[in-house]
């Protein structure tokens, strides 16, 4: 089995899913954003978290896809409240539309994301749902904290963790474990597969911060330093503040504080702070501890090796990724 | 049994439920705007649905609540897309924070929505979540539709009427259907339930646009003819639309689009214009059609009578509510 496999599926039925018809205002908007693409990389979990235990993992397909919906769903209404003019590229719904368009067809996606989560087994429908229904709680639990840390500055290593682990983390967690749900795994796998997720979430969502100021020009897609420029709290930014002091913390201090800098200036002077704090080799420390103990995770879980490196082969190459 | 019997207990656990905790910015909003009150309709319909045919009722209180705190999500995010500043006389939620976090709460709300439509027996669980995504898809359709209208002068009648059942008469509906489910209720029932809501749904908005121009001022709440001087599509303005020809037409489209005039005014002139066109015996003709076919609906369902009279009279005070 490919990972091409899997992703051939889930696109016929990405291009076959009807959310609704009328009104059109609410449904074209749902089209739309998940026509802009993005990697699938949690529906893809689900579906080789169901292959790990089973070929008949086609049945996972339209369940996976509720994770999508949901996490799109999370996309249209974050830009909102980021006031984010565009998504992979393209005009964001509330300005392609109106931010009233992008409240209620996020509305309806939420509700899509649960119809579509209803085609598991019967026997599964209530685990399923609760723990569906717990991590999108927890996911906008994180925007909120995301949304809080933006007026603060005093914001923790620990606290910063769990805004991401909740945020982006759960869902991933989510994602494989009901993959393993679909497949009848038990609860003690089915946790594995969650904490496997989640660990593996984190670490990925470091590397994200990190890429955004080590990246190589070349191979990452976004300008290099852009949350630098923009002050966004990542946690390279979080762990400068927590360790830097005296003249390096008061640099620091001032480049936060300027809004009329040279762009390029900015980017090198707080990477210099970054790199006298050695704020690269501790995220990577950090991101190499998530990874590892999402392996460790994956490691312990009983099931056909052949199987098991379909999925290492695909977390690996997320893990990977330069961009 | 007496319907203070079912306030009590749906009261208890409305100050019992617990909607999360942290960050409070998301969940303070919820629990604010579910202190706000309101009738508490259509938990109450769930409860009664169920007493129609066991004791047992209070297995359907939480349940209920799903139903309850759906109803309370449309409001905080319709309240944002309405830029409405008061909600039962106090600040709706994106005055009192901001449309950030009313969108956010609104969210997580819809989420616990579905959380708590999970406490049905495990076989009604399929059948409970599909009606109840079906019926919230609906009511994010018929908001939609709302917000469609408010641009175009050549709203129908028919198109109208589908706007109300959608926006809010499937809910009512579903609120009684639950209630039979919850209670074992067969398909047949079930359908009856949900064909009375709907009906007595629509009948009971229709009155609600009635009562704006032709209510008691002393009983009617609010003042009236608020819906004259916002130019609210109502079924009376609608009906007027249709039916006016010549001068009376003209002198309709010159009201509509005046913008300096005297309301009260506005109001005597539209309300003349409505009375030469017959418009309240109509819009009262087409009230108590919808309310005898909800009537001949709880008429087919097999109950016992003396619960059934506990429903009944409940439904009869609010059909025959003055404000």
């Amino acid at each position: 089995m490919h990972i091409d496999s899997f992703v051939d599926v889930l696109q016929t039925e990405l291009t076959n899913t009807q959310y609704g018809q009328q009104p059109p205002e609410l449904y074209d908007p749902i089209r739309y954003i998940m026509s802009l693409g993005g990697k699938r990389l949690r529906p893809l979990l689900t579906l080789m978290g169901t292959y790990l235990f089973t070929d008949d993992w086609q049945k996972a397909v339209r369940p996976a896809l509720a994770v999508e919906v949901f996490h799109n769903f999370t996309l249209m209404h974050d830009d909102i409240m980021d006031q984010a003019p565009l998504r992979r590229g393209n005009p964001t719904v509330h300005e392609k539309w109106n931010p009233n368009t992008a409240i209620l067809s996020g509305d309806v996606m939420l509700v899509n994301a649960f119809e579509l989560i209803l085609n598991v087994a019967p026997d599964q429908l209530q685990t399923a749902l609760t723990r569906f229904s717990r991590t999108a709680a927890e996911v906008c639990e994180g925007q909120q904290l995301d949304m809080n840390f933006e007026t603060r500055w005093d914001v923790t290593e620990t606290e910063y963790i769990e805004m991401i682990r909740l945020k982006t983390s759960v869902l991933l967690g989510f994602a494989l474990e009901l993959g393993g749900l679909i497949a009848g795994a038990d609860a003690q796998t089915m946790k594995l597969l969650y904490e496997a997720g989640v660990n593996v979430g984190i670490g990925f969502q470091l590397k994200d911060d990190l890429l955004d100021v080590y990246g190589d020009p070349a191979k990452f897609g976004k300008q290099v330093g852009g949350d630098i420029i923009a002050n966004k709290k990542t946690f390279l930014l979080i762990e400068a503040l927590e360790q830097g002091t005296g003249q390096l913390r008061d640099d620091l201090d001032g480049w936060l504080r300027r809004t009329d800098f040279d762009k390029a200036e900015k980017v090198r002077a707080v990477t210099a702070i970054y790199d006298q704090l050695r704020i690269r080799t501790i995220t990577e420390q950090r991101i190499d501890a998530y990874f590892s103990k999402g392996f460790a995770c994956f490691e312990q879980i009983n099931a056909d090796p052949t199987r098991k490196a379909v999925l290492l082969e695909f977390v690996q190459q997320l893990i990977g990724r330069e961009s």
